[in-house]
């Protein structure tokens, strides 16, 4: 799959475009910027995630040879076009919101500013990458608010939309608040922890539980966590706690993955109690989202940790953010578009934060860039001239740092169910322009 | 991003299992099945595909010396372990049915026999492959019978999940009906046909839509479509009609990406119509789905084609499927699991599907691998001892195969809503040994 990640991963109508601008000598400076037009119904802000990557692909894109021969072979492109993509690479300035930032609707995270072909060419990727790890972002800190600290473990790669989703849901969510995954890529890449349980197939290809659970135990003394159901929950139960401390076994926890979790929990709870193994965990596992795990929460049911999988890595209440990537400036020139229901405000933007009395997150207003505000700007400089201006930020330092801006959530907005939104301003500035433009742009097309 | 599509895109059980294996020393020949355990609300019936990935997959499977030094980094895997990944490969068989194959809950798609080790191993990026394409072009399907041979191009790249789904849902939306793609790596890759148009950032940085138009249509002559909705569709499609013919400028079509689609198509045609554009097609977009397809062909909206993106690459309604790849035979030994709600059919299994009077796909039956049937048989070796029989089927077949199967499918279940569930049996064989199987399990861990 090697094509997977190149820069022939785009829209045609992005080189298209490149070759009528190159023939018509157009390249002044253009910005645009990255933004979420509306919240799923199902989400109060967003996580900012994917910055990491979105500077890493601006950093190293080029045409290959073989590229460029590609293009050639569909026979769309004439041979100077070609031939310019050969010396192109992102030479631009981007600004964005550090990643675990929260963030709410009609705010940019990313703004680019480069000659227009640099910045128009990235736009499909760039769209990619950040709307997929913010929106897994955000779906995975919904778990982690629901969990109440117990341990959250990603647990999606099978049914991820492919290899690359797999990898990066697996960042997002621990960048969110998991506390690892179980793909093992994903904690070599990023030096995620991995966690794992045994599969149902493991226990089946014994000849019994006992000698599974024996064997993997062996295998991995004072790591062992046992999948029990395969059978009969009960029965598995009871077999782990007679097993426990013979011949030296020792079992780290349990794993539960099918029937009614809060219950099952329970008598599983009683049958270890009962026979002392109280340091035995139970973890579950079974299409959890963060709705089963706040239920189980609730009720109080005796699990330590989860396995989160398909429903957050394919964030399947909502499997895409209504994000765009959009011209505001071109030449020094402000322009907005006035398409039904998806017009845009005009000109390099910024967002400043203001804080309540207590420290929370009070109040956004979305100005323009040079605009003079009482707030904290969000946006800052992240890449110049097409060279980051400080290595990637340890993924500590994100977690830490939505640790840190979940606590000055408002109360409501970190509640499952939809609050009501948050509050985002227009600076006066920005409304007049937006209103200028608009004047300007009907009375030419009229 | 590197990682991505390795040995190491695993969960971290499937290597602590084979580790336990090798410490065992258990490797008899296993048998596992891929299936789909129940289908989404809205699906009537599934298009199986990804089986050329997965086949490329297995056949390239080893560990590099970087992939062990991860593993070995881990500090969970002990050297004897780590030294017998060396030399790991898929040797093992695998029968499957045909990408592009209609096919049904509880049917496997794919059939896996191999040493153990091997055979575990490879679970969870055979689903991670399996699933995404299977979802996604029963997903397109739908869209294709919607459309009644309109023009369908899949424009999701953007939202996809990722690289690697991007280019995966262009192939499997091109593989159910779909006539192309606008993500240049899927044509690169895979042939796919690709489609665009321009961006409302092109018609933005020009002064106006007349020399945006002009300048685009005299870069690509006669294969230009213009995007007419970035002000005011009315005064676009007038523009278009008087630009047409002048200096020789010739437009393929307009696209229309945002209001009304109805409503907006005919008036854009009554406008290009009266000037005497009759050759100018319409294409349509903007968060279509097979629902929205079907509304507008049922309402006789003047469009030529439609461009699908989000809600098709992300199957939004139903952004998984409940699948599973199960152990069903150890060793010559059958076994199933009796989880609730997840329980499973024991032993190597064959699909055998049986026509109706008028060459309709009329009812298959669920039997042992090696029963005699009627019916015709939709599992096939496709791989022997590690190696492909035959080459990848070029897509124009898979094409083929899904527009004749289609064309057997009962109608209810061509239809977009749910339909009474076509009739999968169980053989009477396959019944008794799940029985039997279910008792000696229930015996042995009572």
């Amino acid at each position: 799959m090697d094509t997977a990640a190149s820069v022939l991963l785009t829209d045609l109508y992005e080189l298209t475009m490149l070759q009528s601008y190159y023939r018509s000598g157009m390249n002044e400076p253009a910005v645009f910027e990255f933004f979420v037009r509306s919240l799923p119904q199902s989400r109060n802000f967003l996580v900012a995630a994917g910055l990491e990557q979105v500077l890493e692909y601006l950093q190293t894109l080029a045409f290959s040879p073989e590229d460029i021969g590609s293009l050639q072979a569909l026979g769309r492109f004439d041979a100077g076009f070609l031939e310019s993509l050969r010396d192109l690479r992102f030479g631009g300035d981007v600004d964005a919101v550090p990643e675990g930032t929260i963030m709410f609707p009609g705010e940019p995270l990313l703004r680019v500013r480069a000659p227009l072909r640099e910045a128009q060419l990235v736009e499909s990727r760039v769209i990619n990458l950040l709307q997929f790890q913010t929106m897994i972002a955000s779906k995975a800190v919904r778990s982690v608010l629901a969990a109440r600290g117990k341990q959250l473990v990603d647990f999606g790669m099978r049914r991820a939309h492919g290899a690359e989703a797999a990898l990066l849901s697996a960042r997002a969510s621990y960048l969110a608040g998991f506390d690892g995954s179980a793909t093992v890529a994903a904690g070599v890449r990023f030096g995620i922890p991995l966690f794992g349980t045994m599969a149902h197939s493991f226990v089946q290809a014994h000849q019994n539980e006992a000698e599974a659970f024996a064997a993997y135990a062996r295998t991995f003394p004072g790591r062992t966590t046992l999948l029990i159901d395969t059978y009969d929950v009960q029965a598995a139960a009871r077999l782990v706690a007679r097993l426990a401390g013979q011949d030296g076994l020792r079992f780290e926890g349990v794993r539960i993955d099918s029937g009614d979790l809060a219950d099952y929990a329970r008598e599983v709870r009683a049958i270890l109690d009962g026979a002392g193994c109280r340091e035995i965990a139970i973890f579950a596992s079974s299409n959890l989202d963060e709705y089963q795990v706040q239920a189980l929460e609730q009720a109080r049911a005796p699990i330590q940790g989860y396995g989160i999988g398909t429903r957050m890595n394919t964030s399947a209440d909502a499997p895409f953010l209504d994000c765009a990537y959009k011209l505001v400036d071109y030449a020094g020139r402000p322009v907005s578009k006035l398409s039904t229901g998806k017009a845009t405000w005009p000109g390099a933007k910024q967002v400043f934060r203001r804080d309540g009395l207590r420290g929370e997150i009070a109040t956004d207003c979305l100005a323009l860039e040079g605009e003079q505000d009482a707030g904290t700007p969000l946006l800052v400089p992240v890449m110049r001239a097409g060279r980051p201006l400080a290595a990637p930020e340890p993924l500590a330092t994100l977690r830490e740092r939505v640790r840190l801006q979940l606590e000055r959530l408002p109360a409501p907005l970190r509640a499952l169910a939809p609050a009501q939104p948050y509050p985002v301003t227009i600076s006066p500035e920005l409304q007049a322009l937006g209103q200028q433009v608009e004047v300007r742009q009907r009375l030419m097309h009229a």
